[in-house]
């Protein structure tokens, strides 16, 4: 696309030009020194450039291609929002978890100063009208997963067209039943949004296409417990952030590509990182584009990442839905039970993430588990010190690390990582 | 209770004799320089003095006595927990929140720093075993309210014996479902712990005792309408905090006696302030004891508060349960309909609750609204904005707080308050 084109485009969405440009500067930027000056990148990587090079370009133009022909846009902040349900409804699910500090000023007008930047990032982004996606979005979907979100919605729920998910809080048959009248609730919305009714075909179809996505992102994930590593976990990262919103047929398509070329590596031994680099377990909160301030830390001191347990990433891919069912409410059970799986920080108990944590530590030979949380997450927080007292427990060494969107402190984190990773080679 | 007598019974809690020792200082001296130094007091306030001085003496040899008596004592730390079942079962049921900073040290070994101050303390005060209360419990319930708490939870239970209930997060049938099955596991959990089946009559009667003391608390509540201010919003607030652990039929006669007076003082006009003083409504976090540095300086800079929209106020006694059904299983339906009436900041939406501010200011012809919010309270922290923007829309003057435990803000707090009391004067 064109420059003018693209102008055309976001003038259309009513964006801020000049603020949505100057996040453009430093988004290409960053990109660049995060990303294109890797050494030993994959060839399959060029699609991961194109895709983020066309971020605001291309795959706004394929969303709003899609409006024209009637078809609906659903934004999501959060992996409880099934995305089968959303195609089977002939609609198209976009995740919108925004990673990069803007509209902070305008966003703290709306909720606490003591929020983590994630919220604030998805409010900032509306109310600085830089983001051409939450602006492409007929329905956004939210979650009552943390408090934080949950509350967030009410006040964002005045100025973007919202529906909320509710997610219970623990895992109990009572919590299931609730979640799969939520299910429920979520497919008539959508059947309201779209003017279409959800078919058991539809949301079988619907589900392969989910699956097919999931099976080629575990196929990635499984690949990096070679030595030596044979992708780096920023490229990895931006994989799994990209899985949010590009068309999903085509992702798949092109990541199982990405995997067959990263075989050929293994076959010959190759990797991105000399041998005996140590490897690290990234865990804990979701690292949404263009949030790859720590991986690039811990990359750039010595150390590869070889898996990310986070919703974007192992989180959203472990699990497949059932497609074996042959009737609607038989397909609303197997989705209630692949979605009530998820080991998120705000159920109560969430054991299952420890174990979760350890058997991929296991599994992919890392080598150490840094714990990322995000400034004023609670759920994460206490988790975090869960994890270290599991990670004691079974002997692989643990760093925990609380940050934001900000760069203030990243020399000091720099030096944290840098300590760490010499405790392990 | 001699001082020998006390001593002996907190080592045979295991108390840290040391520190409990400090506490009890600090407490006696705050009590005396907030509450006994106040003019014009009630008669019927004799009883509070008592009650407070033998806090952790008299009323901690009521609970060994009952225990020793076969009861079971079981704390919590939330309005959601329904004590006419605690009662049915033939228990004693104590609040436990806890209003000081204790422990804090300890505290931060088990939770996250950004973690509110009331839950700091309750685990600060369980692991520097200063609280007899906690010791003295057979059974903990907490519930899944706020991240902070749902999730302290998990590391609090590794050290007392605790029972989780769900709050479900929005208030639809299905959420309504969802309680209701809670009530039951939570009957269930009670009748296993005391061995006693709870019946109609059992629960009948506890309904009747509790409802008793919401009464009273009612009547106190709107007797404050009166001009001048019959009480201080410091002795009413102790009144509530005692309702949470003092025995509910004595606590209902003894403040029955102190309406009857505060009715005779409105008679003859007199109050505790002069005529003319500005009147505010507190509103936000529960203020457990001894949590009176907001009152204090309030009272203290030339202002009366009429009322406190809390869970140690108004949200805890507004509605009474229905005494009428018949059977068990209607009684629960009661129950369950009471207690989802609740307007807690973690339910979303939660609009009644400005509706019910407004009410209340209304009602208490309150001059304005002070909302009060614990640092790294999220749920509350997101609602004063919301309570902010219903003010003004009211046209009620608005200030919006936010402090913690530490006395480090109390000058500045002050000047905050004598500023935002001149404007109504
Ligand atoms: S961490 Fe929890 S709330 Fe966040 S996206 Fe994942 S499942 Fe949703
Ligand atoms: S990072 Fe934590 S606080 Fe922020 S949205 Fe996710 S779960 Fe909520
Ligand atoms: S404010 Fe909410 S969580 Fe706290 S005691 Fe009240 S009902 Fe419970
Ligand atoms: S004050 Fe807020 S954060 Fe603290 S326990 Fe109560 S609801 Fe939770």
């Amino acid at each position: 696309m064109s420059d003018a084109a693209h102008t055309a485009m976001w003038e259309r969405l009513d964006l801020d030009i000049e603020a949505h440009d100057a996040l453009l500067a430093v988004l290409g930027k960053f990109y660049g020194d995060i990303y294109l000056a890797q050494e030993g990148r994959l060839k399959g990587a060029e699609y991961l450039d194109f895709v983020l090079s066309e971020v605001h370009g291309l795959r706004i133009k394929e969303l709003q291609d899609a409006k024209a022909a009637g078809k609906k846009i659903v934004g999501t902040f959060c992996v409880f929002v099934p995305e089968e349900l959303t195609l089977a409804a002939g609609a198209v699910q976009v995740g919108l978890c925004a990673g990069a500090k803007a509209g902070t000023e305008l966003a703290e007008t709306l909720v606490p100063r003591n929020t983590c930047d994630l919220i604030k990032s998805f409010i900032g982004f509306k109310l600085a009208r830089i983001c051409p996606y939450t602006e492409s979005c007929d329905l956004i979907v939210g979650e009552t997963t943390c408090d934080g979100k949950k509350k967030a919605y009410e006040a964002f729920g005045e100025h973007v067209p919202m529906h909320v998910m509710e997610v219970p809080q623990c895992k109990a048959p009572c919590d299931r039943t609730l979640f799969r009248a939520e299910l429920v609730r979520y497919k008539e919305a959508l059947e309201q949004l779209t003017g279409q009714t959800i078919t058991a075909e539809a949301l079988a179809e619907a589900t392969k296409v989910v699956n097919a996505k999931r099976r080629a992102l575990q196929r990635l994930a499984a690949l990096r417990a070679a030595e030596p590593a044979p992708i780096s976990g920023r490229d990895a990262l931006l994989v799994n952030q990209i899985s949010f919103y590009d068309d999903p047929v085509r992702f798949t398509a092109k990541i199982n590509e990405l995997c067959d070329e990263i075989e050929a590596r293994i076959t010959k031994g190759q990797g991105v990182a000399p041998a005996k680099t140590p490897r690290l377990l990234l865990a804990g909160c979701p690292m949404a584009v263009p949030n790859w301030k720590l991986p690039y830390l811990i990359e750039s001191s010595g150390a590869v990442i070889v898996g990310e347990e986070s919703c974007i990433g192992a989180r959203n891919t472990r699990d497949c839905t059932d497609e074996t069912p042959g009737n609607l409410d038989a397909m609303l059970d197997a989705l209630c039970d692949r979605y009530m799986k998820i080991d998120c920080a705000c159920f109560t108990p969430n054991t299952e993430r420890l174990d979760n944590i350890a058997a991929m530590a296991r599994d992919l030979k890392a080598d150490g588990v840094i714990h990322y949380g995000l400034l004023f997450c609670q759920p994460y927080a206490h988790e975090a010190m869960k994890v270290g007292k599991a990670m004691d427990a079974a002997g692989i060494p643990y760093l925990s690390i609380e940050t934001d969107y900000g760069m203030e402190d990243a020399g000091q984190l720099k030096t944290r990582v840098e300590a760490f990773v010499e405790t392990l080679a």
